[in-house]
């Protein structure tokens, strides 16, 4: 168990699963986001074929899987468990949207293994393997069709998870030198001296076009090298002007 | 259109798509977070039975789905269009995570259609296609296997979308029209040749001026108006050099 990432200590749950290759591609969907403890109540059918194809690259997830019986034999190790449920339920458990529930399962993990549960494709958990789970948890869709499919679920969970386990939101990778205000100065000028030369912006009546352009250039927030290839673009048609 | 519904105006665009089953889960994906405007590029097989057997429920968004040959006849009308993908790319636009691109997308709907962009399953966009979108946009993933499948992506990001939608709809804080990507790529293509006129521009040695040019214009936001001002000072460059 790696103590230091909380997505090794999520494990999700399929119960009694009916097509092995939504088992396969909840594999996959699990791998992608870093998860990798695979747990399956009585599936109708497991290893098979169809969940080594549908994983992909995430066959390792599907062979250190473990197979048991019953709900509570996937839980019993656990410290907080997430039904999900797409449906309405007589409100018995808190029910929260899928951002709220990955907080608070990335939080619980810090504490031991908790787990997300996924029911039958067709008929979803039982009232009672609900019951199990202190926490129920939806991902807001349309009202008038709802029926995402298994691993489609099970992908939207495992993103919110790594997203509240901030592991790898990508910082804006601009990695170029903006410009500075002397340099943006300077096109300015350089621009407004060479629109003049083409007889583009009458001086004696400029009306709001130097305005309008200025505010163009500021929201581009240009770069330190763009500058000079704007300045460059504007030299060489004053050179074809004076020829 | 539905005006007061920013999905409605939110289109998945999916490229050169392998798979027919894939079409019909995106479908599926689609619709289960309320989008329903698809659009596909030169795809290997559609329609097709597998598609529809995937879509389940959502065979509708199938049958209004529309077939174009290339990516620019999928863009022509939208103001916005954020190409995904799920590798680091020679960065020559903004990239952000798919949290970030849900918004920028809900918020640019309110003044047109946007467009959300998908590659082929097994090779992705191509970089010419990826730079015909001002936003490049990626799910933080594992990065030992970031391999989402096609309708997996889709269901992360519509689901992306809704949560977005239903964060409330941010108002744009400029009055002004946005260009579409049509008038934008009218704009590149005169700017290519008024470089070539002047000069600057070798069309033997192009190097890796005109993909800079359409990473500062993507960033700019450029607005309808301002479109027309810059190829009004393009139209009196050339007419100088003519003289």
């Amino acid at each position: 168990m790696n103590r230091s990432d909380p997505l090794k200590r999520i494990r999700v749950v399929l119960v009694r699963p009916s097509h092995p290759g939504n088992i396969g591609a909840a594999a996959r969907a699990m791998k992608t986001m870093g998860l990798d403890d695979l747990v399956l109540v009585a599936p109708q059918s497991f290893p098979d074929p169809a969940a080594r194809a549908r994983a992909s690259g995430a066959v390792d997830v599907l062979e250190r899987a473990r197979v048991v019986a019953t709900l509570d034999a996937a839980l019993a190790d656990t410290v907080l468990a997430v039904a999900t449920t797409a449906r309405e339920r007589e409100l018995r458990h808190e029910i929260v949207n899928a951002r709220a529930a990955a907080a608070r399962l990335v939080q619980d993990a810090a504490a031991g293994t908790v787990a997300l549960v996924f029911g039958n494709e067709t008929s979803g958990l039982t009232r009672e393997e609900a019951g199990r789970c202190p926490l129920l948890a939806c991902i807001p869709a349309n009202p008038e069709y709802a029926s995402l499919n298994l691993a489609a679920a099970v992908q939207v969970f495992c993103y919110e998870l790594r997203a509240a386990a901030g592991a790898g939101l990508p910082e804006r990778t601009d990695e170029f030198a903006p410009a500075t205000l002397g340099e943006i100065e300077a096109l300015v000028a350089h621009l407004e001296q060479t629109l003049i030369a083409v007889g583009f912006l009458d001086p004696a009546h400029p009306k709001r076009l130097m305005p309008r352009l200025r505010r163009l250039i500021a929201r581009s927030r240009l770069e330190h090298e763009e500058v000079s290839i704007l300045r460059g673009i504007l030299a060489a048609v004053e050179a074809h002007c004076r020829r």
